[in-house]
């Protein structure tokens, strides 16, 4: 992701017009990946694009021969300037406020050549359904459950940032974020230190029948959860098979029949097993290395 | 491809004003599968359009609703009238003019949307690269060689008719057409008739070790070989694996990037037995149930 992130500024830098770049997907169709890309400061910004593969190669196959070789952009993307946005938040009200909140979500944007099945309404609907599940027991958890839709992901981390900005006084304990698709989860982790090693078993013992192993490690948590984490709280990581992530990813094939439905549910079991567990404690959770 | 091919007349005689068919390619881009659509006379056209399949289960989950789905059809292709094409012929010269000339090729044009790396460079690579081969033996076959690449396949199979119309009375004695992309030939069919059952057996001796099964039954030769069968001369088949074919065919995806290298030279080798062998005989080939 870097050649897309940086790599039009670098470019910039070295007083380049235009910065083209071959697509740094996975597939071998004629959709380029797409994505956010970061200059300093707007003034420096310079046309910049991303062929798909085929055609990446194809031009390479030209230059091969030597002779030159001239493209002709047409690069329409353009600044809307500020625009609302907003998060969605929803809760599953544990019964002791003093027990900490579990925060979890997905977010609710996606960038713009596809629909954003994969990236990110399969999150959202993941962490929505395990809730879901939550609220429809007998019982209530001790920790109250918080889902959230972050808006404006996509072009900066906006709505979350907004989000701890207004809530870094709350007893959040844990996060975890789903985005990343909807295949199945193949590992759980959670880097928690050895006052809740305890925590981190029931976890590991209550996923492995769904095919989950678990994994030593730090959890990366997600985009939308970061702020959290850089504050010190607890993160999960329940991670899913990317072999075919960046295949749609940011592409105009980001479409719901790329959703497998069992996976998906296998998602949604792995969840609420998760918030259920992970809801039925009380205090702070301690991470490893702190 | 009878959904496209006579969909759109069937539509417009029934009074529609415009039809548009879910893509019958096999994949799940967001690319249309396009090709040939035939009205009985020009008047009668209609718009036609494929939309690709994950924006037709969309459409059908849109219906589904039961509420009314307004579309808004842009439909951009345009009649040019006749265009000049031609046929590019190439010879391996036979050392016996009278023993009858083995007629192979593919098509040099192709369907708008892609490259035409499949459909049909790869045919006429295929048949042109094992007639190389063969000239590139110290002895030269019996019977001549001939490789066509015919043009105007595409939109109606101009070029063979032509071809066919202009040559009718040459002595053909067996056609093959490589029409079906560049992965690897897994089946031989020839449907000689008893005087001629040793020459199937030779090539099918031949082939085997390439990983090529005989099979019985009639060839499907080719569109730019129809007329000559329509003739009564005998053809045969290497078919291909179609696997993917469907995948790209007639899409944006056409490029050249799905050829791989190791099929293509399978291929090659296939074709440069079949013609050695064939081209070492003498007279007529003669066709089951003739």
């Amino acid at each position: 992701g870097q050649v897309r992130f940086q790599g039009p500024a670098i470019a910039a830098s070295k007083g380049a017009a235009a910065v083209v770049i071959r697509s740094v997907g996975t597939d071998h169709h004629r959709m380029p990946h797409t994505g956010q890309t970061n200059f300093a400061e707007r003034s420096a910004a310079i046309p910049a694009a991303a062929l798909s593969v085929p055609d990446a190669e194809n031009l390479a196959r030209m230059l091969e021969r030597g002779k030159p070789v001239v493209m002709h952009l047409v690069v329409t993307p353009r600044s809307v300037g500020e625009q609302l946005s907003g998060n969605v938040v929803a809760e599953v009200p544990g019964t002791d406020p003093d027990a900490g909140i579990v925060l979890v979500g997905g977010h609710l944007d996606s960038w713009d050549l596809g629909t954003g099945a994969i990236d990110d309404a399969a999150g959202v609907a993941i962490t929505a359904a395990a809730a879901r599940h939550l609220l429809d027991l007998p019982e209530r958890p001790r920790r109250t459950i918080r889902v959230v839709w972050w808006g404006s992901e996509e072009v900066g981390g906006f709505g979350s940032k907004d989000y701890f900005a207004r809530h870094k006084q709350e007893n959040v304990v844990l996060v975890g974020e789903s985005d990343f698709g909807a295949d199945r989860v193949w590992r759980l982790r959670t880097g928690f230190a050895a006052a809740d090693k305890g925590l981190g078993d029931r976890l590991a013992a209550a996923l492995a029948p769904l095919g989950i192993v678990s994994a030593a490690g730090t959890p990366e948590g997600g985009a939308d959860v970061e702020q959290w984490m850089g504050a010190g709280v607890a993160a999960f990581d329940l991670n899913q098979d990317g072999t075919r992530y960046f295949d749609l990813h940011h592409t105009a094939d980001d479409t719901l029949d790329k959703i497998d439905k069992e996976q998906l549910r296998q998602n949604v079991a792995a969840w609420a097993t998760t918030l259920w567990i992970a809801a039925n404690g009380s205090g702070r959770i301690a991470r490893t290395k702190e």
